[in-house]
């Protein structure tokens, strides 16, 4: 039943229109993006494609409609408004990380000063644990060819070298160098989630290093404690149903 | 008449959980939690029942019905919902403090930097003084065995511990090492009060660091003169009935 | 006509109730003022009467009636409610400085913060030079014997012994080491104007000194033209008259 | 016909006063302006005429009539009330640069802490980038007889003077030492959306150089790459047309 299924389909991209229309609109009522910076994306596994904001659109102004979907190469689907700049490099995220359903970037200023300052922002206490099983990484610095090249793409690139050897759950976000915060999640709600956390992480690692310029991260027992209270097997922060 | 006892039980109860419930909205008002951070309580004492936070709920859809009474070793009385996650310790604070009848956590930012920088809270000034008849202490970090154990009890007793020589009424808030500050009072709405200022302290104490680095604590005549003016058998701050 | 007398003096102290509520709620819509902190006060020179903010009640509960009127020795002429802990402070300010006609006290943060570190706020720039003919100065330290007697109307001999070669005009507030801000005009509503941008200068001030630890005072010919722009025979800033 | 260009002239004059009205309560509402600090303008170079906030008017009762009409000698052409102070600064910028439509200068309080601490803003990151073409430049503090002179003209021509070598659409905008920011764009919406850009960009510089005070400015390549996707005839930012 074809007819039923393009139904379905099209039900099911409205549905992730809304989603990512409100995880970007998240990112103004959290303070963390001014005028038409920052973006947020969420993909469609089945039918591969993806949905984000379009480029330089103001955000009181932003309907579903107004949000463009893409294939994972980047060609647009539907959509009259051109994408965010920085679609490229959610691609590569998405196609890097097959558990990573949405994605944001922002210049929120907390995170991105740490950006700025090429320093990882160290695991000062339990707030980073609960979130972050590790430091947040910065990456390196793009060469000036891969700068002049396919910028964007390159950059998620920088991010995707960075995790390496850490999983994309464990570590929900990166400080691109010099530039600003991406993260991500489950969809595009979590990820913009993170992104309002890294920021408060990014702010109290500021007051804390002004305050005591020699301060420590937390040893591993307490990270780890506080990392699986939340994530692990046997967590025992939340609900497992939502309150009546 | 037991059935009558069973109603004003009931009816006390009913308040305990409106009284906690508006402590708990009170740190969003101020700024002080961030989505579902942070938990306040408050005791029944005739009762030996707490009335918590459940975890992970978020403030703007709470009732008091979500919150949850348990016996002070912990077992839930009344409830659907898991309580916070740092319901031991908060029982610890109302098994060694009998004049405590409301505790709040947070992670309020500057505050928590103090805490994540492991530099207690200097009385820089009145505002310290009208309140922490002495620096606001940071507890010592739980050896690996106390994380990996009954960690939010040994939490509480790394507070009690820190307390020892001081009572809970004059220094109504204590910094938990790398993670956050808890406080105290005679009731929830006090609590979540204390957790206010002491925000405000260590903001104006991050301010005063700052400005210079070498600034010393002010001298026991003044601190003394400020936190008696308001606390002391000769008090003359505030009023002692209600303005109509 | 003393009836008629009579009369004028009800409606002007109520005018001056009024004002000086007003001048109280300005401190709180712009942030200076936390729960039932800080207090404004005007006088009305011919009959020699302050009103004040009572202590600790709450500013949104606040009304006309609440607010006391003394004499110039602190004798309750009306209200029921206490006057604030700081009426003294107030008094001899008003006693001192013939031209001051309201007066403020604060602990808003920033200000408060260099009153703690014990500096004067230099004159980093033209907002300072707009208000303060000179640096914001501090207020020597009270000894033990002035803390343990008249607190608070030593606090004010302290205030008006930092001032002595200035004028109260030119100086429209000055930080009480340790304690915080109290700032005047002629009249209530002036005083808190005064409180809000001297709060703008102390934040701006620290920023400075944060970026530049070397930055230097202006040189008096900028701090003379801005100064006297705004306040000399030959001011030519804001309206002669109210725009319609 | 003659009347029919009256019309027409009253029609773009009364639109010019909008705008410019709405340029400065954007201020307003961005947090960049205390009580009437700062100051709007823009002009009509058909006309040669120059629309300006008028000086010491409080925000919240600003109707266009209310603002001032000059020529660019500062003759008053329409308006019953004195231009701001600054008029003089304004008409210097737009004598000086011929692509400039709007000026705004306020005492933003990051802006004017790095112009306090005569030190330029290096661009430390892609949101810079995104705006200036280079550091955000401090003017030269005034010699004492350009400041007992036409002082306002005079700080005019060191804005003039520090751009020599830029244009002023590269640079859109200049920090007066010890003074505060003015930002300038083609109209006065843009440049108060660059006044509004420019404090978040001193902001994230006053924290990205307290975390790191070794932190370097971005190489040439990244910063020209920002710069020309939003700038360059081959910029990909934002989009061709309005969304509907």
């Amino acid at each position: 039943m074809p007819s039923h299924h393009a139904r379905l389909s099209k039900s099911s991209l409205k549905q992730l229109r809304e989603e990512v229309l409100e995880a970007n609109l998240e990112l103004v009522r959290r303070g963390l993006v001014l005028y038409t910076f920052g973006n947020a994306s969420g993909i469609d596994r089945d039918k591969a494609l993806v949905v984000i904001k379009p480029s330089g659109v103001p955000y009181d102004k932003m309907k579903p409609g107004h949000l463009v979907v893409t294939d994972l190469d980047g060609r647009i689907i539907q959509g009259k408004l051109r994408p965010s700049s920085d679609l490229h490099t959610h691609l590569v995220l998405y196609k890097a990380f097959a558990d990573v359903g949405g994605v944001v970037h922002t210049h929120s200023e907390y995170a991105t000063a740490w950006a700025q300052a090429l320093r990882e922002i160290p695991c000062f206490g339990t707030t980073h644990a609960d979130y972050f099983h590790g430091p947040v990484p910065v990456t390196e610095s793009l060469p000036e060819h891969e700068i002049a090249g396919d910028y964007e793409r390159n950059t998620g690139d920088a991010i995707v070298r960075r995790l390496r050897d850490r999983s994309a759950a464990s570590i929900p976000g990166v400080l691109v160098a010099n530039h600003g915060p991406f993260t991500w999640g489950p969809n595009a709600r979590t990820a913009a989630h993170n992104a309002v956390v890294l920021e408060a992480i990014a702010r109290m690692a500021f007051l804390t290093t002004t305050i005591n310029a020699e301060a420590n991260a937390i040893g591993k027992p307490l990270h780890d404690r506080h990392y699986l209270r939340k994530h692990g097997s046997a967590a025992y922060y939340g609900q497992t149903k939502e309150p009546k």
